[in-house]
């Protein structure tokens, strides 16, 4: 670090991604269990760390959120350490047959999940990011370079040291697994890094991801937005409506799967408005409408036409009235981020044309948006969500940091021989699996 | 086409893939079927327009292979009519269930596979690539804009037009499911339109496939280089490693999955070079050879350090000899495209080794690098070879054309219950797996 340039930085990650798709699950954890007791073992020193971060914080005058977000205490380390733990925990998703099929006789295809090699990782402030990230790469068998908030510049140098010289301590595990950058002109370089890093992925608000995203050619992992719609259908049970329309707004308002519009069936909306609004309000929540739901709610404001694109991620909610399903996924498809979008009905055929027609990485049926996350998926742990047509889709776990490769085992055969007259023919029969 | 604009033609292909994601398998073969018999109802009017074309590349002095895979004859109609019914013949990639998982009493999460969405297809010459992505992309629920070459613009045109009046005509198949543009600008239009083509699939030259890479934000599915090796290590069967290098090198020579560096482990070089060299030079190969090699064969001209970044896509071949295994794998994750590399050996400890240390898409044991191949592992249709590190690797068949989405069903959960005091516990259960 410091003394090394980006692209020496990005060379050392390839070379030791290659060491690092080779490591047996043993060992990936024995590097694991060390981090995190490493971790444990300096919390003093991590704290020490952080105050200094605090402090120049203060100094710059950084908003009070931020600062809550950069800060850190005995009871976030410990967390640090056990989410290591927890990923250590997790299945080797390195090595894993997803495919067999024998081609012919003693000539047999198999298709294995491996590593990606070389991930970049760019996140705001957050040090808690650090071990997440840094874990879920190992476990996968990924090297990675980590940029951090220059906000969090001490914390995650001395996290990033503590972690390399315990994973570089168990036998096999290559220092570079981990390495760190630190400057905003090294970003620059590391996306320009094409050849040896496979996957960027960003943490951090819309502006920040949209800026990777529009600055490099390397595939990137993420979400910029999370404009989440509920669609309350003509068919819905009243009660259940607002239930989930409240958690899916209420439930945490900053996160990414936050409802910011909700639709509703012309029909029901006389008998569903005065209770959303009233309850609304109850929790502070302000409203903007259609020109419809003006007309039966005058108390709220307007929306422009510019609310139908925002995401809020605050105490407040766009409120369209529709003529039926169709305009509702019209609208969703139109506006939408491709994030989580939910429709309330007790109607089984619209809810399926809703689940099939909504282009969205996580589409419900009776449920809130604020399902939509890799723990509760069952993922185990989460690398981000994701917004691509490609790869990863939705909630990501570990199975978004590994790809596959074939591996063809064969007697000496040749193409030739399944080739013009006298060709041998492919048997093409699929093998039972034992994973 | 022709008055419309790209960004037009991308916003009815994004419109229309918003339609074709919902389409039955009944639907997409019907329209897929009409789209076989349009062309073989129309093969004169197509050879007629593929004569146009073949004269002005006359007029232009196109050089004669290019000429070779520009021309269409009868056969070559049926064949492209035949290769569309076999894409409908396919199981349908698309509402396949991936995984269930129950994640508490009246919650069920479902993963299922899905289109991508808008496809762009940019492509060289040959006339029978229009059909065979067209169906593919049908198949798979996904709108793709084609461009063709510009020598084969009356083929394709009029192939286009049969192929999008016959779908059309099948009752839901939108009519921007298939569109064409035609110049080089367009081409610069199509790669800026990352909010609406989601995928970009480019197939030709290595320079061709590079500049695309080169020129958009879009993920690109695809390979530029196949430099692939062969490795013969100490323990290897002689008369098959000469067997195997001969057909990797000669069974189609212009073929990306060609070897173009043959690798020998320094104890078996003295055996196996004289015969290796007289075999070659039997069939015309030229090699050229690293110092070591260069002594036991004096008569071959000696490798340059360009040679080992080459690929000769001809009868030529460089070769060097390896103290070993490890420099082995070293050379090709150094030097190779990351496409397809085999070791001969009877050595099982060796081959596995060499398959899970070599970084490639396809890795493989006594066989010969031109197995590697959509059709030959059974993925029924092609897409292309991917040399990429994330999406589809290797030999893409459909499933390189889709997503999936994540479906929850619930019965109105709000994530406020699972939370704090007295919070529901997820149960996460894996659900026996219907398909």
């Amino acid at each position: 670090m410091g003394s090394q340039s980006v692209s020496q930085i990005a060379a050392a990650a390839k070379t030791a991604s290659l060491a690092l798709a080779r490591l047996s699950g043993k060992t990936k954890n024995a590097a694991l269990l060390a981090m995190a007791s490493a971790l444990e073992a300096n919390r003093a020193g991590i704290l020490a760390a952080n105050r200094m971060d605090l402090e120049a914080a203060k100094k710059e005058n950084l908003a009070a959120p931020l600062i809550a977000r950069l800060a850190l205490n005995e009871a976030k380390v410990q967390g640090m350490a056990d989410g290591i733990r927890s990923v250590a925990a997790l299945p080797d998703p390195v090595g894993r047959r997803l495919s067999a099929m024998e081609m012919d006789a003693g000539l047999v295809l198999y298709r294995e999940s491996c590593p990606i090699g070389v991930i970049g990782a760019i996140f705001e402030s957050r040090p808690d990011a650090v071990p997440q990230i840094s874990s879920l790469c190992l476990k996968s068998g990924n090297a990675v370079v980590l940029k951090g908030g220059s906000e969090a510049q001490h914390s995650n140098k001395l996290i990033v040291s503590l972690l390399t010289g315990a994973a570089g301590g168990v036998d096999g595990v290559p220092q570079a697994a981990i390495q760190m950058i630190e400057t905003r002109s090294e970003v620059a370089e590391m996306l320009k890094e094409d050849e040896t890093i496979n996957l960027i992925i960003p943490r951090g608000s819309n502006r920040f991801v949209r800026y990777i995203q529009d600055h490099t050619r390397i595939p990137v992992l993420g979400h910029s937005e999370g404009i989440c719609h509920g669609y309350i259908d003509r068919d819905a049970e009243i009660d259940m409506a607002l239930s989930v329309a409240l958690d899916a707004k209420l439930q945490y308002p900053a996160a990414c799967n936050a409802m910011e519009t909700l639709l509703i069936h012309q029909d029901i909306a006389p008998k569903i408005l005065p209770a959303l609004f009233e309850r609304f309000q109850r929790e502070q929540v302000e409203l903007v409408g259609c020109q419809a739901t003006c007309r039966h709610l005058p108390q709220i404001g307007a929306a422009t036409e510019g609310d139908w694109d925002t995401e809020y991620n605050d105490l407040k909610l766009s409120v369209k009235i529709v003529a039926g399903l169709d305009e509702a996924i019209r609208h969703i498809n139109r506006h939408g981020s491709g994030h989580t979008d939910t429709i309330i009905t007790e109607n089984r055929e619209a809810a399926e044309r809703f689940l099939n027609a909504v282009d969205s990485a996580s589409v419900m049926w009776n449920a809130s948006t604020r399902f939509a996350d890799g723990f509760r998926y069952g993922l185990g742990a989460e690398v981000g969500i994701s917004t691509n047509k490609t790869h990863a889709r939705g909630p990501v776990g570990l199975e978004g940091l590994v790809i596959y490769k074939f591996k063809l085992i064969g007697s000496g055969q040749t193409v030739a021989q399944y080739s013009g007259e006298k060709a041998r023919k492919f048997t093409h029969k699929p093998l039972p699996n034992p994973d």
